[in-house]
């Protein structure tokens, strides 16, 4: 009752995409659906022995004889699909869209596991979508072992059905280093081997069999730490993280300071050395949690800032110190992981995303990427603190961006008793506006201090946010005047003077903390976060004003600091521009998640050039108008900005009333 | 009385390619050649500064006034032009095409050293012209300094000059270890530097200021030995030549012996490292010899054996030492010098040429390149004469090639007193048909043994090229028969029974000698020179039986050995079929020869490619009708063939008469 050897043609329509089809009898269903640009995932070039190109028969229109059952639509079970129902591997309605041939009418379901390209959903607030398109695919192949006449060799044969196969270059390149893996694997595999090929330009991998696993690497390669996040690139999941203090710190904890070690000869060469070695251990470390090899990783996106990135590279990172700090690159770059001595497979790629100018860099990029104010008509503004503020003002039609020397006070250093936000740091601070009690919250400890005995409160320091916090309190509690002074008409026996006779206020006192003496905020830290502050809103006013807007639409934070602050009380205190709370959002490690988005998607890549060469760079310390702004926004909040969202229940004159 | 602002147009003429263009006022007479596809060498891209483009200019017609001289129909000196005038570097007619403009009708010459691609006649017989056409090119490019508010990076501004100065591609790709001489070259040559591009895809090279040479290494690796051509990649000239033995002879000296000992791990790399490291120190020589560095090499072109070919990319060569011979890859390679360990620049890229078939490597391939047989209608033997014989039969319509088992014999090895062509190695013999006396000359002496004293001979044994002599020689003096039988039925003071029995004839006795015994030619040592000669001559005849013709046109002998040996003598015994001695010719060391046409002109590499794919190989072992005509061709000279150029002077019954 088939059909098979008629030359009719038939509708066939593809769910959930679809779209219709007349294609003649006898066609896969493989290739019908690529007619119509719905990409059936095949890793094994239509051998059926991958699986990945299953499909659901739905239904079918009856024939013209209104007798065809709906099996009959279709053509038979092939060998290769006999085995897999069998194995359980093949359900009722399912078959493999390779083997299947259309003939009749037919209604077939492409699930999500068999598209090509399908979309990742990111599940947290403030991220993009992603499609995914990795750099990297694999291909299952199947080559006759070399027989007696042939004069090919092993790589030109493979290569051949390579292309004619899955429609690869015939100019596809081979990495020399892999090739000679060439040998053993197909030895391993009897011929059939999987071939991994990067942006379908050059084989980087030869494995035995079937492989399918394909992992890539996105490192967020920061002045203090590393962190990474290790993806399935053929599901865009993470399946492993892993982070490290940058080891680079033993020649200086601060970029200046690298630079200035970098210069005598053969320490730069180390400096290079340390970090690769540093990313070949995140990725041990993250694919040892999966029972992967670091040879496993086949791709690895980096972001950083240009001094990082242009150590990385073993760049000479003299001109970055000096004005008009300029990078010896600031394209996107893309080297073998051997050239820069990283210890995972040799001919993976490292993608390095561009960097904007001297000192905003890659991972600001990255930041763009995620935070996406590029595509949007709305007017954001994407804040990235660390131990530069970066800022990025814009959207659809213009991309504004500038570096603001924040200083490190907003990560807890410079700061009496600042420290990283670690175990033991007091994070969250509230003080009662009338008693000037105060209450905190120590990161490891799930409740706040007044419940706890001390012993387990175990405070060593103050975080940057809880500075920060801190300072927010103090204003509305009276006892910051909108000049940051520290004082109080009032009698508080937290407020005094310390011994070198600045003011200071007690956080916590000696018995509530683990280093045995009081914890306190003091006159200088207030004057530190004032400069940060002012910085970050001077920087941020500026822009605005190039940009000509009054106020951005919505604020974003990235960085670790952004996610832990409290948006109100940094709102009140006057870090940026008032848009309105609703309008402001936290987006965590927004440099990661851009370079999870450019290993996961090449055209992400494209859009991190354009917007590193698009967005026009604003170099405040030299801007007119910079040291205005600068001074004004040093007030508590601001010596003539208002915030409205917060001047009701944050004003100091609130408290004093 | 200059037109200069005209926007009349006028007709220039350029010899001796003898083109006319009609060209705009103010054209540079530059740009008015490269309209014609005259491309005049420009290493500044038209800053006057590099004097390559200079040309003379002849004479011009008189405008249509009448009126006009001679220098009025071109624009007038400028500064540069001035200054190179005043220090002689320009000549009273010349120009430099770069600054001078069209301004009237002209008749410019071209020299030859302006001219791109000009072609080199090489001076040795048999050697094919070769247009210059290398992979690298050098540019000099200024670029300014970095300054406040320029955001993109030293490349990026660097990469824009090379395209809109040069036209070089847009995605100009830069190598990621070069890139980290960039600050260093832009700082020692204040933004003026020379940059080299590979085959005007990848930057490889900075330095600062303008820097002219441009070095490339053309290697011949063979089993035994290794050979370096150092060219002058701009003129084309071998400025340097430096040779080695092949450090793996310590794993064996034939190649199945390598094979061997690649097995155990690690082995194939200390090969491969060993190879890579004499490969660099030939470099090292040449380049010492015209007082550069080997970092100066910035191109290599690698000629070798299959074996060769795959331990040098470090690639498994087990297969190629069992049925069916089976490389990894036949087609050519590109590979960053690093990556072969290498010591020279390390992102120099070295070429490796097609391999044709299991035991046809690239070295046949590159004797291909030189010998040419593919571009005549004439039908050529190629043979390449080493530890195999390798032999292309063909002509522009097909090509076959073969390798024979001819055993070591012809390179003096598995003889009795053989040894290779060195200082003692008996060259030459002449045996008197009469009275059996025997004159020689040994190497590196330069008159016969009979007019020497017998210390000055120093004879220490023979080479191959000898024994074959000496074959041919006791063959006319009747002391050797047709069936290869070492005997006299008169009286020979020379021909006896060796101690263990067997018959051997004096060559040299023990006081013409340095080794104090006499040197002999034994029985064995005639078999041994009969069954390499049977398998050469076989060989050719199932070649042509194939090719379906009689005769070859002209028989071309490649390789050493084929230049030391005596045509006619090799002829008298069957060496290869006879085409008449005028139609047969020596080119020395064309595989040499075939890898320096590679380094010169990237289209050679093309050339190669294709002929390595064009090629029938016919493996002889299996080949019907091998083993009788191998049986037929072991008589001197043959059972059945005749060799009408030498039988009257050579016949055994010639001699006999």
């Amino acid at each position: 009752m088939t059909k098979s050897g008629t030359t009719e043609s038939f509708e066939v329509c593809f769910l959930p995409a679809g779209l219709h089809a007349v294609v003649p009898g006898g066609t896969p269903l493989r290739d019908a659906a690529r007619l119509l640009g719905v990409e059936i995932e095949s890793l094994c070039g239509g051998r059926a022995s991958c699986g990945k190109c299953l499909v659901r028969v739905l239904e079918s229109e009856a024939g013209e004889d209104g007798l065809h059952s709906q099996a009959a639509h279709v053509s038979e079970l092939s060998d290769a699909e006999r085995r897999a129902r069998a194995a359980g591997r093949l359900g009722d309605q399912e078959r493999f869209s390779c083997q299947a041939c259309v003939e009749g009418e037919l209604v077939i379901y492409v699930p999500e596991a068999s598209r090509v390209g399908r979309p990742i959903v990111r599940k947290r607030a403030g991220e993009r979508e992603c499609a995914l398109a990795p750099a990297i695919r694999k291909y299952f192949v199947e080559i006759e072992l070399a027989t007696v006449g042939e004069s090919r060799g092993d790589w030109d044969r493979l290569q051949e059905e390579l292309c004619v196969r899955f429609g690869l270059d015939r100019n596809l390149a081979v990495d020399p280093l892999a090739l000679r893996t060439l040998a053993e694997a197909l030895r391993g595999g009897r011929g059939r081997l999987t071939v991994t090929v990067w942006q379908g330009r050059e084989a980087i991998r030869f494995e035995p069999g079937f492989s399918e696993r394909v992992l890539g690497l996105a490192v967020d390669l920061g002045t203090t730490t590393l962190g990474a996040l290790l993806c399935d690139l053929q599901s865009g999941q993470v399946v492993a993280q892993a982070s490290a203090h940058n080891p680079q710190i033993r020649w200086g904890e601060d970029i200046m300071n690298r630079i200035a070690s970098a210069k005598p000869p053969g320490q730069l060469a180390a400096m290079q050395q340390a970090v690769a070695e540093a990313i070949g251990e995140l990725a041990r470390d993250a694919t040892l949690a999966i029972d992967a090899k670091p040879d496993d990783v086949v791709e690895v996106v980096v972001v950083a800032n240009t001094v990082m990135h242009h150590i990385l590279l073993g760049l000479d990172v003299h001109s970055l110190g000096v004005v008009p700090f300029s990078p010896t690159l600031s394209r996107s770059l893309d080297v073998k992981a051997r050239d820069l001595g990283i210890p995972i497979l040799p001919s993976a790629n490292v993608h390095l995303l561009p960097i904007e100018a001297g000192f905003v860099g890659a991972d600001n990029v990255a930041a763009m990427l995620a935070a996406a104010p590029h595509v949007s008509e709305e007017l954001t503004l994407l804040i990235d603190i660390g131990t530069n503020g970066e800022l990025v003002l814009g959207n659809r039609d213009r991309l504004l961006s500038a570096s603001c020397p924040t200083g490190p006070a907003l990560e807890g250093a410079n700061i009496r008793f600042g420290m990283r936000a670690a175990r033991g740091a007091i994070e969250k601070i509230r003080v009662d506006p009338a008693t000037h009690e105060v209450r905190f919250r120590t990161i490891g400890v799930p409740r706040w201090s007044d419940r706890q005995p001390p012993e387990e409160i175990g405070a060593r320091g103050l975080c940057g946010s809880a500075v920060l916090e801190a300072v927010a309190e103090l204003v509305r509690a009276g006892l910051i005047d909108s000049t940051g002074r520290l004082y109080s008409e009032l009698p508080c026996r937290r407020l005094r003077q310390g011994t070198d006779g600045m003011w200071e206020f007690v956080i916590a006192w000696a018995e509530q903390t683990v280093i045995g003496e009081d914890i306190t905020l003091t006159q200088a830290d207030v004057r530190a976060i004032q400069l940060a502050k002012a910085a970050l809103y001077a920087g941020s006013r500026l822009l605005l004003e190039r940009f000509g807007a009054e106020q951005p639409d919505r604020v974003v934070l990235a960085g670790a600091f952004g996610s832990v602050i409290d948006l109100e009380r940094a709102l009140a205190i006057g870090l940026f521009p008032d848009c309105g709370l609703d309008n402001v959002t936290a987006v965590g490690n927004a440099a990661g998640d851009g370079a999870r988005m450019a290993l996961l998607n090449v055209t992400s890549r494209q859009e991190a050039e354009l917007l590193a060469r698009r967005v026009e760079y604003l170099e405040l310390s030299t801007a007119r108008g910079f040291n205005d702004a600068f001074v004004a926004a040093t007030q508590l909040p601001h010596a003539e900005d208002r915030f409205p969202s917060t001047e009701t229940r944050w004003s100091p004159k609130a408290a004093a009333g």
